[in-house]
């Protein structure tokens, strides 16, 4: 059914349901509705005052911690303050801890020690208090590991492999060296390394490490891995040039600690004629804990919601529900994108579309849809809808960690793509704070995704 | 003649010119160019850093200031120094100078004055010493001011529309409250106004006064005018409306002296076959005072001389003229537009393309091509270049103040359109600094400027 928006648009005096009017341009249908969306979003900028909320509340969201479950509180209550039908899917959280952390060069003759900026992976345990005193040895690529592999047994291994700053696809150039920081430890310890130190993932020169997880290998010890900054990967490097047997002294305070409950956050707005279809809107509740995951992805989590506020702001009675689900634990391995997929009430419920955003909230270049071509032709009538706010259009895409397991299962993946120049600079690293996010190019991604669910949810797949 | 970068592709021993191969598809035969201008470019993000020695070196860039002076020979260097072919082109300027300023409530019975934040607009002149003290006039549009013309003399009349934040298109927002600053004053000086206060034009709601220049209408006084923040400007209406009589205190030190001999700097590329034809790029070099104009212009600037550095650093040796022009005074009028393309010097020559940056440093959206459809026909054959550098594509557009005069003697307006979410945020105020541009979306501006000169000057148009 189709509220106000809709009735202001046709200038009839009762709603009419967007199929029900065939000689209209698909794209026109919708022209009303997609105004109210924007001038509202654009207006109020409510995303930004809501992340502000969010991340002054519940600031670095390391899954298991207490910050996280001060999260999950928040952004339910902001939910019921909406209006929204809200409740809580438990999923079983990796809970890691940072503790103190430092490494330095060992003072050769006549030298001075040397500082460096690193921080532990994810998943990495302790060094012993006293550290790990090693040579450093230095590798660009997995395959001058393996020639080297005489060389590592005691030592820290040092992957120098920068992010390919030429590529025009940042996520290509994370995507290349990712598998450093990702694999590197556990491939290294297999040689017999006694840690290993992986250059952060960023096209900056600076000295913000970048974190992320470890996929430790259970097979081989899982030996305490740290990101080091640019700007120190290139002093390291530098020096080993001069001083090839020069060492390090590692010292790390994380640890693993038991698994916790926690949960994934589910809002909706239901649906007026089918409910048990879901269109489903995501981001990741949880964060590194360098910063207050402002991008990553307190963006995506507040977007949407704002798309939901939007929703409910234009009239709009869905036909389909429309839910948000802020999932738990990304950053730790997507448990609670599985769990909300295996979960028993999934069984009465069929979802057709899954969107997430979690690649930054900077500005929506295009709008994405996957899926089958008949999918794909079926939005593309949507498109000036799209164009009228500023994106390219629609192109084919769309998917996610945490809704992989609900499309695997036969939703259709929609979403946007943003503008990405600047996202490795804050992500997983202290960068990532609410300066660093802009009010309105935030607020587009909410009004991109409003706009998408209406449409599915009213027109179907 | 094409230089190395095309040998390579074509796998030939000696140049060819791109023309000559008519069965390689038209995108084909720049492949092995655009690769290497992109792969320089992002590798090395000179644009940045000659971006920061421009503004480190010549700051607040006011035309015919000491400051601009000494950016004129500033970039000349910069261009020597890369080889280019350099010279100035006389232009005179409007010399005008801030001075001290201020304003305040004059307080009513039983409350404290309060100060605001304003910052004279360029052409301004002065107050008397002691200020203007005199009532407040609100109005939010001329039809307003028309309204209530008899209680404007003598007054300080207050232009308050703000900026649609609800328009996707921020230059259209512009484009419709400009004219309170640029006319306003003078309107209000036709009814007896003693000055003007004029709302900055930004969709940011802070304290940071957005400067620009007045368009003094010669037939009425010129009445001290200035911006007041868009905080100040909520404050001084929400006041206005408990106590419509209330008074505001301004002094303004601001005065316009005689006009200044000054220079565009011109650096460019000879062509080998047609050096009369010529490729143009331009940004303005002159800023306003509030800040060091590091995206309004000296982005556009830098994006020109990184341009041609790219193009020398390819090994192309293109068959026209590719010229960077820095113009001067474009905030004062684009004098310098004018008196370039009214240079003799241009009788010899024929500007066959003309583009400008002047939208600020961001990431580029989609290189646009303008003039007849023979033009953007010819283009479009090499769009798939564009869009492998991650542009939506080629779209009707280009143009600019500054290369205005030179377009309408015939020359094709191309360039590129950014992403400007954020542009109101800083253009003419304290917030365009350095730290607002981004190395890499700055760099992909010059990575397109370079791709589409070179294409132009080796095929015409």
């Amino acid at each position: 059914m189709i509220g106000p928006a809709l009735i202001v648009l046709f200038g009839l005096g009762t709603p009419l349901a967007a199929s029900q009017t065939p000689s209209v341009p698909p794209s026109d249908r919708y022209a009303a509705t997609a105004r109210l969306i924007r001038e509202e979003g654009l207006r109020s900028e409510k995303a930004f005052a809501m992340l502000a909320d969010l991340v002054r509340t519940a600031g670095p969201r390391l899954p298991g911690s207490p910050v996280a479950a001060k999260a999950v509180d928040h952004v339910q209550s902001v939910m019921k303050d909406l209006g929204l039908e809200t409740w809580l899917e438990p999923t079983r959280v990796q809970h890691w801890v940072r503790g103190e952390e430092s490494a330095k060069i060992i003072a050769g003759a006549g030298e001075r020690e040397t500082d460096l900026t690193i921080s532990a992976l994810g998943g990495s345990g302790p060094t012993p208090a006293s550290g790990i005193s090693a040579r450093v040895i230095e590798v660009a690529s997995f395959e001058e590991l393996e020639r080297r592999k005489d060389e590592v047994r005691g030592s820290i291994v040092f992957f120098n492999r920068p992010m390919d700053r030429t590529l025009i696809e940042p996520f290509r150039a994370y995507g290349e060296a990712a598998p450093f920081r990702a694999q590197g430890p556990s491939r290294a310890a297999r040689l017999g390394a006694a840690a290993a130190l992986v250059r952060s993932l960023t096209f900056r020169l600076d000295d913000f490490p970048h974190t992320g997880m470890v996929d430790y290998d259970p097979a081989v010890p899982k030996i305490p891995s740290a990101a080091i900054s640019t700007e120190d990967a290139e002093v390291l490097s530098s020096r080993l040039k001069t001083r090839p047997d020069l060492s390090v002294r590692l010292r790390l305070g994380c640890a693993n600690l038991e698994p916790v409950m926690t949960a994934n956050v589910v809002g909706q707005i239901r649906g007026t004629e089918k409910p048990d279809e879901v269109v489903l809107l995501g981001g990741h509740l949880d964060s590194w804990d360098l910063a207050v995951g402002a991008h990553d992805d307190g963006a995506g989590c507040i977007q949407a919601v704002e798309a939901l506020r939007l929703i409910l702001k234009s009239g709009i009675k869905p036909r389909r529900t429309i839910r948000a689900v802020m999932f738990m634990n990304e950053e730790f391995g997507s448990s609670g994108g599985r769990d909300y997929a295996a979960d028993p009430r999934r069984k009465a419920e069929k979802h057709i579309v899954a969107m997430e955003s979690d690649r930054g909230g900077y500005g929506p270049l295009y709008a994405a849809v996957g899926g089958s071509p008949e999918a794909r032709r079926k939005f593309a009538a949507f498109e000036p809808l799209f164009q009228e706010l500023g994106l390219s259009g629609i192109r084919p895409g769309g998917g996610g960690s945490d809704v992989g397991p609900i499309i695997a299962a036969g939703a259709v993946p929609m979403g946007f793509v943003p503008a990405s120049a600047a996202y490795f600079d804050v992500h997983h690293s202290g960068h990532d704070i609410l300066d660093n996010v802009h009010p309105r190019e935030l607020e587009m991604g909410a009004i991109i995704f409003a706009l998408l669910a209406v449409i599915a949810a009213e027109e179907g797949i």
